[in-house]
């Protein structure tokens, strides 16, 4: 029986034209990061699996792949095995809970404050469905060790500036702050145990608008009065009155750090897009304690882009607290929008020197093609096949611009493809 | 109690600096590759398990990472309970076997020949030792689809070419071939059986030299009769009297194939690096069925790249035989050879823009850096400490090359470290 030839469920193989776009995003996300001074550092997509279950990931916990304990650490005789007793290890669901590790483990040797890039595969045994996959990669940019809103301008700059390079530019940031929701839902005479149900109904404000928001408030059966105070806050409060926060109790220096933001990064966007205070936005992760933004494309209102605030994580590894905030790029989102968009990165000329096994000096040629290397081609040395127009015709499909035979005179000649 | 900083035992975190080395070298050694007309394929980590068990690759087969079924896939209740009931996925131990399935599943899609390039991790669960990582990277390139060896020269040219970029040059190519052995040894007298046996004797030679390799072979019981034909060989044959394998039994296919290669090979290295016959060359893999070879770097010999033919194994996956050549470069032996050279790459320039924000205009600050970005440095925005003078010496200690503060006139003003 032949082995199966299909990637592992969920799992994609991808085709060199598809590697081609996936690297040239990565390099312009990677060089814009690092032009911001951000150094990129790299953790390993295996890590320990207490740390990862331990993690306030939400549901991705239920997500994780688990790896099977080997040699002598694994019992398989004794009965009522339970998962824990069979696995040590899992695969990374995202880049902060491994980040927060190596920062814990390695911030001797680290600036302070820390700007870390990290660009790798995550795992998720997500149910299979088109355009989400089980293994993706994320671009992740995070500042460790500082507390001030600098950080989320400069997060939210070199984010927006990688989106601007690879011509994403119809796009505005939403921003809202952890605080602001817990201040405002508390205010409204909420208790602390609906404060999650609230912010899931919220969260649905682009897919289901006002009106759904509402009734669904309504149909969970909070009264009246408290919803009424909610409904008018996402009325009332845009980017220009944000102050007005505070009339609904939210405390003042989650307000000062949201205005300043908004400011600041209005002033670097000049006008390449917005930034836009949304008291809808809640983002799952429960492990933000401040500012949340999210970058969203296009009029389909595409999440490109999430990050936040998450001063407590660090702290879970070392028993004292480390402000931190990053900001994530969906990767696979802006490689889907780039290919829908017909992009297709620059490339070197390719040629095919084709040898005439019969007649040529073999040496020759690959001393030859070495020579067009040189020069800046992409050269291929390919043997000449029987039915030559045929092969220069599939040539031409596999994407070479030229191609190179030797004359009578031993010398090789360039030549272009006849249509 | 605090969550457990390490990395998973056995895995690597990467600091900055590492780092930086780790994505030059993959960047040498991408477009040393691809300018040889080689096109990068990306192939999940993660494989289904079987393909891994069913690969004939000897020992690492003991070595995998094995993934817990998920859901109701699985079933703790019953006893009696075994490995293969428990796994459906693997991490890859190499990225051959991923490739081999990767060719049979996208086929259609692919050009004839196909070159391809593959830059990823591998993971096997190795003891623990120094120099031995359980996740590590491989760099390989490979030829689907012609058995010419014109593919041969390409891919040692090729990888020669990334060594030479890399500023590795003192380096030799040893050559060999499975059929050599096999017609060799067989000539000798030794059986099938005694094959492997013997084959891992003469592998040792480069540690235990041709006295060891003497006594090994007859401790083990072998005729003396037979030992000293081998032994003649590993004395006679050099590449320059290579056609004096047939006189040892060896078909004359392979005979010709090696000489080919050998004088292909020494034509376009121009001196630069040796390609050797070495009967004593073995390599592990099961899998190879003609040429095999070895780079081989620096006094201690190190192998940095190994690859060989393999015409059989894609046929597993579509039951029909599809010639396949390639070559790996151990990718952290190069990375680590590097850093014993005090190797650093060149970067851009870093600059510290200094804010004072009790006196600065904060967005002033971030526009001001955005200009420098544009001017190719790469910037960090850095709030100003209370000990300014403690503070320039640590950036300094970081790396930042210049600094920047703003004067009485709100203009920024770039300034050197005063050592």
């Amino acid at each position: 029986m032949n082995m199966n030839t299909n990637p592992a469920r969920g799992m994609r193989d991808f085709l060199p034209e598809d590697k081609e776009i996936r690297e040239y995003v990565k390099e312009i996300i990677r060089d814009t990061y690092k032009k911001s001074g951000f150094q990129e550092i790299e953790t390993p997509a295996v890590e320990n699996i207490e740390n990862l279950l331990g993690s306030s990931g939400g549901e991705n916990l239920k997500l994780i792949y688990k790896i099977l304990k080997r040699g002598e650490k694994l019992d398989l005789s004794s009965s009522n095995l339970s998962e824990s007793d069979l696995t040590d290890l899992g695969l990374r669901y995202d880049l902060t809970l491994p980040l927060c590790r190596y920062y814990a483990n390695n911030r001797a040797n680290l600036p302070k404050p820390f700007k870390s890039i990290q660009i790798g595969e995550v795992y998720r045994a997500e149910r299979s469905q088109k355009g989400r996959y089980r293994c993706f990669v994320q671009c992740d940019v995070d500042v460790m060790a500082e507390s001030d809103t600098i950080v989320e301008i400069d997060l939210i700059n070199t984010v927006a500036n990688a989106l601007v390079k690879l011509s994403l530019d119809e796009f505005k940031v939403r921003i809202n702050d952890r605080r602001v929701l817990k201040g405002a839902i508390n205010f409204a005479g909420f208790s602390d145990e609906q404060f999650e149900n609230v912010c899931m109904i919220l969260d649905k404000l682009d897919k289901i608008h006002k009106k759904g928001v509402l009734e669904e408030l309504k149909k969970a059966g909070y009264e009246e009065k408290k919803i009424l105070v909610l409904m008018n806050l996402l009325d009332d409060i845009t980017s220009e009155n944000i102050e007005d926060l505070l009339k609904y109790g939210v405390e003042s220096e989650a307000v000062e750090s949201l205005k300043a933001i908004i400011e600041g990064v209005t002033e670097i966007a000049r006008g390449r897009y917005k930034i836009e205070f949304d008291f809808s936005l809640v983002r799952g992760m429960g492990y933000y304690t401040g500012s949340i933004f999210e970058i969203e494309y296009g009029k389909l209102g595409y999440s490109v882009a999430g990050g936040g605030r998450y001063d407590e994580l660090i702290g879970r590894f070392i028993g004292e607290k480390v402000p931190a905030c990053g900001f994530s790029i969906g990767f696979e989102r802006i490689v889907d929008i780039l290919k829908e968009n017909k992009f297709s990165p620059e490339l070197n000329k390719r040629i095919a020197v084709i040898l005439d096994s019969e007649k040529d000096s073999r040496k020759l040629s690959i001393v030859e093609a070495e020579k067009l290397r040189d020069e800046g081609y992409i050269v291929s040395i390919i043997l000449k096949q029987k039915k030559f127009g045929k092969q220069l015709t599939k040539l031409v499909n596999e994407g070479f611009q030229k191609f190179a035979v030797f004359n009578e005179n031993n010398e090789l000649e360039l030549k272009e493809f006849q249509v």
